[in-house]
């Protein structure tokens, strides 16, 4: 039955995982096209990049929303997330009529992961270890991307509280779990010739001379996480977004807390990663040495997996259709 | 049967105008309230007010987005437009929690309408003479709140074409077109007590010098419409929101154009619509002689409409139920 464009298409948590769970290609394919446009068209985002609403709850909260569009895929949208309950409200990127509503709360958290890894294979095609900071649920999908990117590398996973890793790990695939170790933090980034951080840390937890002399850094989370001695021992530094790095995570603390500038930041930007999608090779060659990344997530590899999620759904009649001429 | 906060209702533009159509002074009556939240709570709008994302299409097209809360009803949202397709996601103002999609080409402009001769209703409780200027979409809901709101007064539409604007009354009820006239714009402003405006000229089309002494002038297209004469004429001025009347409308032209300042708007500003909301009658007695209102629109009227829409729904069993849990 064909679409009609006044119809959109509804996915629950539910029917996006069984769409993509298994698909990781896919998601790695959608994101690394998604950056790939991101590094033709330059401007992908909604101006201003997001927008809030503090909502005048008993326990206040904020509802955040952030735009961009994709055309490669045909779609573009909007991430509506208030606490708790994740959505990207889908459009078609010509026309502007709505196409779905997709559920993110998951959909994020894979997105987040696939974009780590992807960093990561692009500036270091051939790891053999790298460390996994981070065992919360975006760790989990963490530790399946990087398993995905290096079939043959052990992952080395970081951590405070070595039981609770342990509990982390049985909860992966057995085949995934058998190539992770568990160390504390120090001993796993020493270990490894990357390390990827993703927590809700309240202060910097690597420290700089931990790494080796080739790593890759890549910073994650909207926290301090690698102290201010990893940028300044980095020789090379990747970004995904300036405007959104300046307002959380290491970037934004080492501008607030050691009085690094706009300008110092631009000295040392070696590439968008939207440039290093376009040419990896490049980049790969040109990143020899320390290398910083800091890749927090773009809203317009959001909207290219709702739109992975809704291609998917529609080719398995999944999810629910509502004609928005006739309810 | 009682909805789960998981389900949300979504409503076609079909069924919007079948549910609030008739429903005049419901509408009335959730724009006051809106308002009157606004002057009480005063920070109702999301930060900034506005974001837009413009599609890559072969005809460029601007998506724009605004926010609001009106906890009085347990609502806030977004409204969510593309050119030709406007929706309001309404989620709960409390949770966060989504609970509906509101088709909103019509709701805007009864909105619209509504906000104008409200606003007119608080200044002139008991004009006998108004002036419409714009015989359009939103021109047409005008005259419908423009009667409701004043039931014995002579509704003179002024119009570049006289002809298209008696085509422009046949169309309407009979009781109401029968207390309508048609003038060209002089004559029409002239003779009235009160003039709304809600075109999309390109230029000025009132004249300051044609407006009565105790007139009230009510700008609300997003263009401009009063020459500069009205504002250096107007002994009163009331505006809804300053952020969004210097981006466009009669005061963003004057700013431009005519050299007005922020400290002069400042200056003569007598009240914001929220406080005019909670105490009419003290407007009404300050703003004798010859009054100037910008009202272009808020989006806490959008939501609270868009909550009005979803609870005349509900309570009727119309629009369409999705289970966000088990799509």
């Amino acid at each position: 039955m064909p679409i009609k464009m006044a119809n959109i298409r509804v996915l629950s948590e539910q029917t996006v995982k069984h769409c993509l769970q298994q698909q990781i290609q896919a998601c790695f394919d959608a994101c690394a096209e998604a950056y790939r446009y991101y590094g033709r068209e330059q401007s992908v985002l909604s101006e201003p990049s997001s927008l809030y609403l503090q909502l005048p709850a008993s326990r206040p909260k904020k509802c955040r929303l952030k735009g961009a569009h994709f055309a490669d895929a045909g779609v573009a949208g909007f991430r509506l997330a208030s606490p708790g309950s994740y959505f990207t409200w889908v459009v078609d990127s010509e026309s502007g009529q709505p196409r779905g509503i997709v559920a993110e709360n998951w959909l994020h958290r894979r997105r987040t992961a696939v974009t780590g890894a992807l960093t990561l294979s692009w500036l270091r095609p051939r790891l053999q270890s790298v460390a996994l900071i981070g065992a919360g649920k975006i760790g989990f999908e963490c530790a399946i991307s990087l398993g995905h990117a290096y079939p043959e590398a052990t992952i080395l996973l970081g951590c405070r509280d070595v039981e609770k890793g342990k509990a982390f790990i049985t909860q992966l695939p057995i085949a995934l779990a058998e190539r992770m170790q568990v160390h504390d933090i120090e001993t796993a980034v020493k270990a490894a010739e990357a390390v990827l951080t993703i927590t809700k840390a309240d202060r910097a937890f690597v420290r700089g001379e931990w790494l080796q002399p080739n790593a890759v850094a890549l910073s994650m989370g909207g926290v301090p996480e690698f102290d201010f001695e990893t940028w300044n021992r980095s020789q090379h530094f990747i970004l995904d977004d300036l405007g959104y790095a300046l307002k959380q995570g290491d970037l934004h603390h080492w501008v607030r807390s050691n009085g690094l500038t706009i300008d110092q930041i631009e000295a040392k930007l070696t590439g968008l990663i939207g440039e290093v999608a376009l040419r990896p090779d490049d980049y790969c060659s040109a990143c020899q040495g320390l290398t910083l990344a800091v890749i927090q997530g773009m809203a317009v590899c959001d909207v290219a997996m709702a739109g992975l999620a809704l291609a998917v759904a529609e080719s398995e009649g999944l999810g629910q259709v509502v004609d928005l001429d006739g309810c």
